[in-house]
Parts: structure tokens; C-alpha cells; sequence
């Protein structure tokens, strides 16, 4: 058997999408893109879009299905969003409701899937440039905090942004955020570098979502805006149905990493 | 009386608003964004807003209003979009009807302004780079070209990108790649240098929009996305009513050119 690393995307999903792969996608289909998702209904579309248009360092959308359509024109041509992710959380009015790893049987044809940049993407850059990934030396999640920033409100969604944090030294953050400025589509910049205070943020081994990392003598902790941002932001809404996918079970999709870099 | 190019961006808005000054706005308030602005109706407004998501080299969203409100939070805050452009165009069902100085008597309560970027802002860029804009240099419009590149389409609406074109001597062309690429909120990086019929354009001479300009011996043809895309398309999707600058009459934003750069 092939080993899982050296599959393509297509047939990374084709094994997902016959149920022989259920784990997180981190380290899969090395150079290509990986996407947080949202599904709602058309009813809360319009006011996500615009979230997202307002918000475009936590929200940076990879593509947006037509209503009804399950296919990611644009980021996967050849994925069906209903079977093609390891894992799916069902949220109703904001309440997590059960997880499952096909949701055909949930699909309405009023719906709307977003595909958001993950930084996945971002962490392989920093990797390739010599800049330290701490959560991925530890090999645990990375930390992720709600801060004291607002996101531009837009309709019915609204809410703190969600910033996740790389501990690096010194020396290393120009580049780190020389690197990550590349990619607008998946994050971007950095939101803030040095004191977690001035994000409202009390104390960083206790993030409010994944693992706490550690700080070593001398390093300074980089903020960036983080995915976890829509759902957490969608959730607090309550929309009356919202798929998402599991923490870490991304869909692979058909863009290059590099493709997304403006230069 | 203090000559207009030393306004701001507020007292110009302010003497526009008073109907003191109703000509292009192309070279005032040195170094803000200017925007195009498209209006329709919530009806039209998901298909719209997803159209530019799709096409964000011809279509960078600089910024989108709540529903009704006539105010650009976050490009121009302290702007009335009814008001403080110089000139607007009403279009019924995709036919030109009027050209007025003051759109308040046509504003709905459930209208949307789409503030989409200007190429103002990447040519003030190009020329610190000291590379040539020939239609400045000349003294007319940009030249235009309805290219053979469909744009991705979003419900109601498709078409063709139209791109702007600006020769210059080869030995610039690489560094018009690099300056523009920071800019991705304004066109950003040509789609497509040299050969013009690789865009399906016939004649360089007969631009379908503007003026020609000039190609000197050994010059380059090199073509933009162009904010003139969204409107011929939304025209062509012939929505009840549609209200747009007219060309050249752009909203004066309080962003700075340089607060658009990605890097």
C-alpha cells in the first residue's frame, strides 16, 4: 500500500470519501492547500460572505459554492464537500450536535459551503524559511486565544477575533512576518507581535482552544488572526443549522500552497 | 481660496457635497485610494458580492454597506455615498438613463454600494518607481479592451474581464510586476504581458473603452484587470436599477494607497 504522504489530493479524497481514512489531514498532500469549512443556508449566506469581505485576515475565503452545489469549483473541482473531509461537526442553534464523517444525509439544496485558508499553508512557508513551528517540534495543537479585538460586524455575525500563537526568537520575526505577509489567503501577517496583554490576553498557558506551547528564555510570542475565528463567530450566532469540519480535518484541496502567495 | 490638490480627502468630499466642484477626480488628495462604486438592490447583492469574491483581480472589494446605510465604514467613514461624488450614472435594466451631481432622491432603503478599487492608486505607485503610464504622460484615458477571458461567474452574473493596458520600454516591464503585485486591493499584477492577441484583442488602436495610447519602438503592451469590468458586467446582467460613478468621478476614500499594500 501506498503510504498516505505520497498520495495526491484526489486520492487522498477518494480513500476519505469510501471511509478508509477518518484521522486529521495535517502533513498530507505536502505543497497543497488545506480549508477550514462552514456550511449554512442560503437564508445566512449573504451576511457570512460580507463577515468574511470585512474581515479578510481571519476569514480569508479560498472559494464559496454555489447554493445547492457541493463542488469547490475553484479550490477542488473534484471534491464532493459532502464525503470528502475525514470528519464533520453538526451544529444546530449554535449547539454542537453530533459528529460524522458524511453529511449527504444533512444536505439541503438552499446550502452554502465556504472554504477558508488554514495556516497549514503558512506553517510549511515559516518551516521552509528556517522559522520554528513550536506546536509542530511538540507535536501538539496549536494554542489559540480569543482576544480582546472585534471583528468587523456584518449582519447577523459578529464577535472577537480568534488569534493563534507561534513562539519564536527574537531573530527571527521580521521573517516570520515577511513570509507570512505573502499569503494573504491564509491569514497573512501577524496581528501583533510581543505582549499577550495588549490582546487581552492574561495568560498564554491557558489558551482558550487547543494546547498551550512553550516559551523559551528569550522568545518572543506572534500573534496571527486564526480560522477558528468564522466558526467560532458563526456559532455564537446561532444559525438554526451549520456544518463544519472537525478540528483538523481539513479538505484537501487542488491549489498549491505557492499559488496562493501574492508574490 | 487653497487650490484642490492640497484638500484632504474630507474637505474635498465636503466641497463635492456642496456641489462646488463636480469634475474627474483623477489626481486629487495625492496618495488616497480612490474607489468605483456600483449600487443595486439586496436582491441583486449576494450574486454581486460573490461575483467579486470570485474575481478579486477585476473586482477588489474595498469595502461594502450595510444594507440601506449610505456610509462606507471602513474605506470612507465620514463620506454620504448619495452625495459626495462629483458624478453618478442611473441605469435602468442595463440602459444609461441619466448623469446627475446628487443621487439622494433615488437612494432605497434597501440598497448596497460596492466600493471597488482604482488603478489610481497602483499608478501613483508605478510612477515612484519611475515607470512610465503612458495615458498620464498624454494626457487621456486609459485604454480598454474587452478581453477573451471570461470572468468566473456568480448567479446573475458573467462576462468578460476588460483589461487596461500601459506600454512601456522592456527593461521596466519586470519591476511593473513586483510594484503592482504589492497591491493586490487595486487590480493587482497584469494579467498578461506582450502579444495583445493572446487576449483575443485585434487592435491595440481601437480600445473598446478610453483613448489608445502610444506604443513606441521596442515598448511592451502590458494589461491590467480593470475596475471598468464589474460595471460592464453587472450592465450586462440588466438589473431594474444600478447606480455607478461616472468614469472618472470617483468616491475620494480615507485609506491611504499605501495602507492597501499587502507588503
Amino acid at each position: 500500500m501506498q503510504p498516505l504522504n505520497s498520495l495526491s489530493p484526489g486520492q487522498l479524497r477518494q480513500k476519505i470519501r469510501r471511509g478508509e481514512f477518518t484521522g486529521p489531514t495535517a502533513g498530507l498532500a505536502a505543497g497543497f492547500a488545506q480549508a477550514n469549512l462552514l456550511i449554512v443556508n442560503q437564508a445566512q449566506a449573504y451576511d457570512f460572505l460580507l463577515f468574511c469581505q470585512r474581515n479578510p485576515q481571519a476569514c480569508p475565503l479560498l472559494d464559496v459554492t454555489d447554493v445547492g452545489s457541493a463542488v469547490s469549483r475553484y479550490a477542488a473541482p473534484g471534491a464532493d464537500i459532502r464525503t470528502d473531509l475525514p470528519r464533520y461537526r453538526i451544529y444546530r442553534h449554535g449547539v454542537l450536535e453530533e459528529e460524522v464523517c458524511d453529511i449527504s444525509a444533512h444536505w439541503q439544496d438552499d446550502m452554502v459551503a465556504f472554504l477558508i485558508g488554514c495556516s497549514f499553508s503558512f506553517e510549511s512557508a515559516l518551516l521552509a524559511n528556517d522559522v520554528p513551528v513550536r506546536h509542530i517540534e511538540d507535536n501538539h495543537n496549536v494554542p489559540m486565544y480569543i482576544s480582546n479585538r472585534q471583528c468587523r460586524p456584518a449582519g447577523q455575525f459578529s464577535g472577537p477575533m480568534v488569534v493563534s500563537m507561534r513562539p519564536m526568537p527574537t531573530e527571527k520575526v521580521v521573517r516570520a512576518v515577511q513570509v507570512t505577509s505573502r499569503f494573504p489567503g491564509v491569514h497573512g501577517a501577524p496581528v501583533h507581535i510581543g505582549d499577550p496583554a495588549a490582546l487581552g490576553i492574561g495568560d498564554l498557558a491557558q489558551p482558550d482552544f487547543g494546547n498551550a506551547s512553550r516559551l523559551n528564555e528569550g522568545e518572543v510570542p506572534v500573534f496571527w488572526a486564526c480560522g477558528v475565528t468564522p466558526q467560532a463567530v458563526a456559532m455564537h450566532s446561532k444559525p438554526p443549522l451549520a456544518i463544519t469540519h472537525a478540528p483538523g480535518h481539513m479538505l484537501i484541496c487542488d491549489v498549491r500552497n505557492e499559488q496562493l502567495g501574492v508574490i
